[in-house]
């Protein structure tokens, strides 16, 4: 059967691409931004209104979907996409990152990683065949390989025995992963900061041949500089004609700059948690909405914005229902900023096309640098 | 300037009468129900998500919102309908009820209510003239008269010096709201289960002339058999011409049996706050989502049910989502109460009139008599 996965690349800008991942459950446009419904729901919102922001593909966490409501429940129930009623692709993790920060106790061998769960105290065992069997029953159209995402910092000698274990690891992924024509596998690119490393890694994982090619390990610590210049020559690394995906990244410049680096996909937290602890994702900054100048204020968040927050309600409002901890301040607040960053990435998907990234980029920084917003 | 409200009764069976409240702001159908939107937010819900379940009216709490965000800001911002995106009419209480319930410290006079805010402890004074006062400062297209709700039980002698208090409070609160051809102003029937103190209560206001009557001081803790005692009577005593308002009621039998006794108007917090606590209100009756017989069960929540949390989810991802503390569970369970208590105000609109109601009501207990749906 025909591999129903695939990348086309319509237009590039210096290292940067605009493309389409095809999937058997839908086009994703590249770059792509992939709001993170880690227990099967992107917090605060219907799965119309995720959609209705321009995100084309979701990603699901491994680690907290088999415990809860777990794998085998999954299966029987028809899968995550019936589950939480989202029927365009979804890209699941492989619970090896959450396991090794959330758990605290766990056990790394060869063979995998031990761990109890953080919600019932249960032993757990992660490994590459059985995250690969939890994905698969998941029904996730990109699975992730499983690795270990080397802590940062890292000395030279813990990075390259913690790469070679995940490239090991890759491999038995992708053996354990099979013939599934209409699903894809990623590897992972590790390598902490150090140059012949990710070379090394990324060798290995064009050897196994992967359907994507994911940069792990950045976004952990390192600060942006250093995570820049990772990406001057990582993305290099990889192999041309297929989506590259940087893991849990990021702010909107992290973004940004990422894109100018030849990354496509990316997944973060950050649009909807901020938006719960009532922090505003704008073109210009971030707008802290728990401040009290706020309260009298009949502006929207931001007038440019066309998102439901910004059409209707004052900066007061939004004030107002954070302060009384209704449930409606993070629904509009996780909207307004998964629209911005779907508007941010429509934005340099239609620079890319038009050969104009590095003027949508200097205009980018010039319009945060001038801030105000009346003065966020 | 003529009055913008007014009350037309289209069909009536027996004493219940199906007819539309016309107010500035859109037709009111009734029997109606209307959503609690304490604090400027139908909790859970977005506004027109609230008008999908058919919904024409929302009640907003005076209390509340003269608090939080405050009477003089609301003002200043345009009125609590633009301030939460709620173009249909709006009732608000007077005040009167949550002081005396929500705030345990305070100090009742002939001239109002002394109470200390639950939020901050600071001090505020509630009268017939600073409710008026408020309620307008809102914006409130109802304004309802400040009055005391007589705690149950009552002797006669607190009864009725309550109630006598209260019937003065409704001429000052008629004098004091003044002549505001675009806002109608409700009187509230007191007398708890006394009929001759109702009867007086209802002359009195009468005499004052109000655009609308509530009967209030029931649904607080003297149980369905009492409450019907007093609603064989109490809406004859008041104009047939005026629609009659239930205040916080109730439960769906509550309704359906107060609807029989001729009551046009009623709110109850009951169907968004189950929501919350994981409780779905159903035809066959309650489903507690967070029974672990849920969590493998592929069903929705009700077959027969035609909104969001119905079309599109299992009861295992119901379940999975309440125990997960997600806040698209009480978005989802909001959204399916509401949507019943609309279809059952619906369907008892169509019952009265093709003249149907006995056996709408004969029906409409049969089946929950019969129960099952799966067994709750």
């Amino acid at each position: 059967m025909t591999k129903m996965f695939g990348y086309k690349i319509h237009h590039r800008d210096g290292k940067a691409r605009q493309g389409t991942v095809q999937t058997a459950r839908g086009e994703i446009r590249t770059p792509a931004f992939m709001p993170v419904g880690t227990a099967a729901t992107v917090k605060a919102m219907m799965p119309d209104s995720v959609a209705a922001t321009g995100a084309d593909i979701l990603l699901g966490n491994t680690y907290h979907l088999m415990l809860r409501p777990g794998a085998d429940r999954m299966e029987r129930l028809g899968g995550l996409h019936k589950f939480m009623n989202w029927s365009g692709p979804i890209l699941t993790d492989s619970g090896g990152f959450q396991v090794m920060s959330l758990t605290g106790l766990c056990k790394l061998t060869e063979d995998g990683v031990k761990f109890k769960s953080h919600i019932d105290g249960s032993e757990h065992f992660l490994s590459p065949e059985t995250s690969m069997d939890i994905q698969r029953k998941l029904g996730s159209d990109i699975v992730m390989c499983f690795d270990e995402c080397t802590p940062f910092p890292a000395t030279e000698k813990e990075s390259i025995e913690s790469m070679q274990r995940s490239m090991r690891w890759a491999q038995r992924s992708k053996d354990a992963f099979g013939d599934r024509p209409a699903h894809a596998l990623f590897g992972i690119q590790q390598g902490s900061i150090f140059r012949d490393q990710r070379a090394e890694s990324a060798e290995k994982l064009i050897d196994v041949d992967f359907d994507g090619y994911a940069i792990g390990g950045l976004a952990v610590g390192e600060g942006q500089a250093a995570m820049f210049d990772v990406l001057d020559y990582a993305p290099g690394q990889l192999p041309d004609d297929k989506p590259r995906y940087l893991m849990g990244v990021g702010k909107p410049d992290d973004i940004v700059g990422a894109v100018q680096r030849g990354v496509d996909m990316f997944d973060c937290v950050l649009p909807s948690r901020s938006g719960r602890n009532g922090q505003a994702l704008t073109r210009m900054g971030a707008v802290n909405i728990k401040n009290a100048r706020h309260a009298d204020d009949p502006r929207p968040l931001d007038p440019d914005c066309t998102c439901p927050a910004c059409s209707n309600y004052s900066r007061a409002y939004l004030h107002h229902v954070f302060k009384a901890n209704e449930i409606i301040s993070s629904m509009l607040m996780t909207w307004h900023n998964l629209h911005y960053y779907q508007e941010l990435m429509s934005g340099l998907r239609g620079a890319i096309k038009i050969g104009q990234l590095d003027a949508f980029v200097k205009d980018f920084h010039a319009v945060r640098e001038q801030g105000d917003l009346e003065r966020l």
